[in-house]
């Protein structure tokens, strides 16, 4: 099962998730000066930082607006870039946050899990309800796919629909969790965690703790350390034992050539480095935890 | 302003709208013959289709998962067929459902408001909050495009969330449609309504009355016609005198073919009867309700 090789990845490597949103403003303009064409600077760019990073990393994760922004031949650089990216035996993840259901929805998992954009996980948002999720199993239990459906996200709009207090007392997301979780339990690998996962944002400590707790087999996608304000003390607390989750950092990694000086010419190296610093970063916080 | 221009097209050709979910299948298989290629031969068919049902309906909308299926190639008909109609002066629906926030958001308004994939309107996913339906609002502003938020969805699975009871007793998607009627204040044509329109499917008479009553500067999309198992009656509520509104179908007019002893030969022209039947049939059940 994916979650198992995701799994063993976070324990190997860290909980690193690399995220691909590669705008084309993020090249060091005397590598993107190297290429006639947007795609190939895009993707050279790309494959440059996943060798990089492979070493200290538990996987890759692609944010497809930023292809799509480019038509056709952004979507080749996706494409390209995940085959690329698997082709290694790394895992990829599809930002994709699809969600309609039925006939679109196996439309979805046929784009995104067979053929040239074939991903190992996908993100799903669930608001049209769990009929836009349940066309997506067969792919997890038949071919080896994951899921991140989205649950508690970290950006300040989170409070409008997933905030909403129901009757019961409980928040939308709090409905949401439960169910991703239910949707998971025939999709349980050795490691404990199901291939049905979750996304899970930065936010207050005690939310945190809860759900960690209540959603115990579900391995988490956690967005928002660093450019989004989130600490390695924020993301610590949904890792059990620093596994059952993976920590996405985009801007701060592909970026990290800004930071230093003469860091152009190197921008894998500094992409690299970066991945490390933020692996060593959340263990110590995961240390700091148990202690 | 785009709601305008949609309004004056309700009113001259009628609420419906026509569906290009165009899987490789729904082709006869005569016509898909004549073609090396799938991409082609999906262009072509749809590029007929269009042809016969310009005179008789309001616009056309696309769902990228049928297109996205078939990959780059997929993509490429999705870009010709969003040109062809667009070129026609009709207005293209671009259903894509995203949903995320921040620069991610302005990627996905990028993509599918600029470009190869340029279109009219998106259908959005408000799970995020209304921070990933924000960043669209610049060019509903400047560029002329609308927008269609998931307010309240047709499918079984729309309970699960939508559904979902507040401690105030109102459900969460009449929270998420007075805020969508709430974003579009600002947006709001000579028609009187907003070019930030809400998808709201064929549900419980009542609530439909309510939601028409409640949202009356929304402009609605409403899918489930036929296929889904709405009827004309069951849409005329959504329509104030016959507009306000579009009405969506999408197999039962690109199907239409199959129901006709010879249709193959002449899908076209199956399609074309088909949307002036249901043209008429919704027509008519706005006649019985304000009689």
């Amino acid at each position: 099962m994916i979650v198992d090789k995701l799994f063993d990845a976070v324990a190997m490597r860290g909980p690193v998730c690399v995220g691909l949103d590669t705008a084309i403003e993020y090249l060091p303009p005397e590598f993107r000066a190297g290429f006639d064409d947007p795609g190939e600077a895009l993707f050279q760019f790309n494959r440059r930082i996943v060798d990089a990073t492979t070493a200290s990393c538990a996987c890759f994760k692609l944010q497809i607006a930023y292809y799509e922004a480019l038509g056709l031949e952004g979507l080749r650089t996706y494409a390209r870039t995940l085959q690329y990216i698997r082709g290694k035996g790394c895992i990829a993840v599809a930002d994709i946050k699809r969600g309609d259901i039925a006939a679109t929805a196996q439309m979805y998992a046929k784009a995104h899990f067979e053929g040239e954009f074939e991903a190992d996980y996908v993100t799903l948002s669930p608001y049209m309800g769990m009929d836009s999720i349940e066309p997506w199993l067969p792919w997890v239990q038949d071919h080896d796919k994951g899921l991140f459906v989205l649950i508690r996200t970290s950006n300040p709009g989170a409070v409008d629909i997933q905030y909403l207090e129901q009757k019961s007392g409980a928040r939308v997301y709090t409905e949401v969790g439960r169910r991703v979780a239910e949707l998971g339990t025939h999709h349980i690998g050795t490691c404990g965690y199901s291939s049905v996962g979750g996304v899970v944002g930065c936010t207050h400590v005690e939310e945190a703790q809860v759900l960690r707790q209540q959603l115990n087999t579900v391995f988490f996608l956690v967005p928002g350390y660093g450019a989004q304000g989130g600490t390695a003390a924020d993301v610590a607390l949904y890792l059990t034992n620093g596994n059952g989750g993976i920590v996405n950092s985009s801007r701060g990694i592909l970026l990290a050539w800004k930071k230093q000086e003469g860091g152009a010419a190197h921008f894998d190296a500094c992409a690299g480095a970066e991945v490390e610093r933020m692996r060593d970063d959340i263990r110590a916080a995961v240390n700091a935890l148990q202690t």
